[in-house]
């Protein structure tokens, strides 16, 4: 199993007032992961957008906060999948600065048509890319009865 | 001459480590007024973004900063419209704290097609709805000789 | 149990280019219905960020997403407190549409001294307020044995 | 004259719904571009901010907005400083796709003290480093009393 890393940069507008960074900013990190990892597999967020059929919304999100994360904090994010179901994923996200980990997150996308909002089967292609970062310990089997 | 009036508080998302408003956040507060502004003379921007053929996209957008804005600061936006062009219009942003002017904003939009991004004449509708919040002072002819 | 309420309206900044609500927003607009409910009980986040010893970070924060929402959706935030324990408390908000539950999120928050990060007993007049919200299931006593 | 160069990528966080980059994401990556470039010249935000006795904040800031940019695009920015005064600097900012010019900000900030936000000269260090990269054109005497 691999895991799947970016490197991320705390940056002024990722904080607030309390000094450190805002909760919600640690979910963009997440995002912004996710995006160069499809990337990275030959998707393109931007043609998906216009000419693919279907979406991937997230339908679940979750955060956990280790340590308090200071502007120009290099954080290296390390995403791995954790499920693989017939018309679902689940991405698990490390955040670790200078190898202590220091934040968790996660993701769960689910594949609907753009059409109708129907639930629809993973692409193909997306699939086996999910399937090369795939830790296993969850894998559901792809078709359901 | 009446401004469009909203009220915006400054959340902790708007700020950042150096205690006060992001300097970015001025300019969604600006947008956000334009957005109930649009919506307080019938247009709904999500009904536009997925019927109309046109879109208004911000061509050139600046900002002032009189003062040091705090979470929780309660902000009244006062929307004016500074000039109406034949496929542009101008809007100024003024942010009053207790009656004390503490910024100024200005976006600059265009109207164009969808299809081609081709400028396109304001829809007419809109045009009606900024000359009643026009201050006149820079109104161009809508027609160009 | 009475609920806090709280509305937002999903504006352009909350959405990204897939036409929707971008799901880190969600997070943002549970925040801003924790500040408004701090400032009905009296705390001001800016004067805690400024006089307090203590701060209330989130250590783990998640949401659900039930339906997608548009720019100009009006949310009715509704938050209750679902665990009150000695150094901790747990938030739960509900987003209604039209008065359809369209999602859910939770914060959990612990109290630490600014000074040494070190644990804090909540403050009494937090803990009060937090106990007129609290919906009871999960209380949990105040000092553990 | 010296560019500071920065590439940043367009993320899903920083496009609206009308399937676009919204309008103040292209300040976010101005400011981002600036954190690198005090980081370059070894200043560190989070000790300025925790240290120094001075803030910088910004006055005015203002962009132009010439290509409608999508997710995923990589935009090539180019620092630059265009005035130099006693207590304040200006920064440019071009933003490149492929080479074509997309965009362009402008930041003006002043120097003022923690204590009392009195105006106050700017920190030698950041001053030999803003000369690096001045144009010139506007290079304005320091006045030093």
């Amino acid at each position: 199993m691999a895991a799947f890393r970016h490197q991320v940069i705390v940056s002024m507008n990722d904080t607030d007032a309390a000094g450190i960074i805002f909760f919600a900013s640690q979910f963009v990190f997440a995002h912004v992961t996710y995006e160069r990892f499809l990337e990275s597999i030959g998707f393109s967020f931007a043609e998906a957008l216009e000419k693919e059929p279907y979406l991937l919304p997230i339908v679940h999100a979750e955060s956990d906060y280790l340590r308090p994360l200071k502007v120009g904090d290099r954080l290296d994010v390390e995403l791995t999948v954790s499920n693989i179901g017939h018309t679902s994923f689940t991405l698990d996200y490390l955040f670790l600065r200078d190898g202590e980990m220091v934040g968790r997150s996660r993701s769960v996308h689910v594949s609907m048509t753009k059409e109708d909002g129907k639930k629809a089967p993973l692409p193909e292609k997306l699939l086996r890319a999910l399937e090369l970062f795939c830790t296993g310990a969850e894998r559901r089997p792809k078709r359901s009865p």
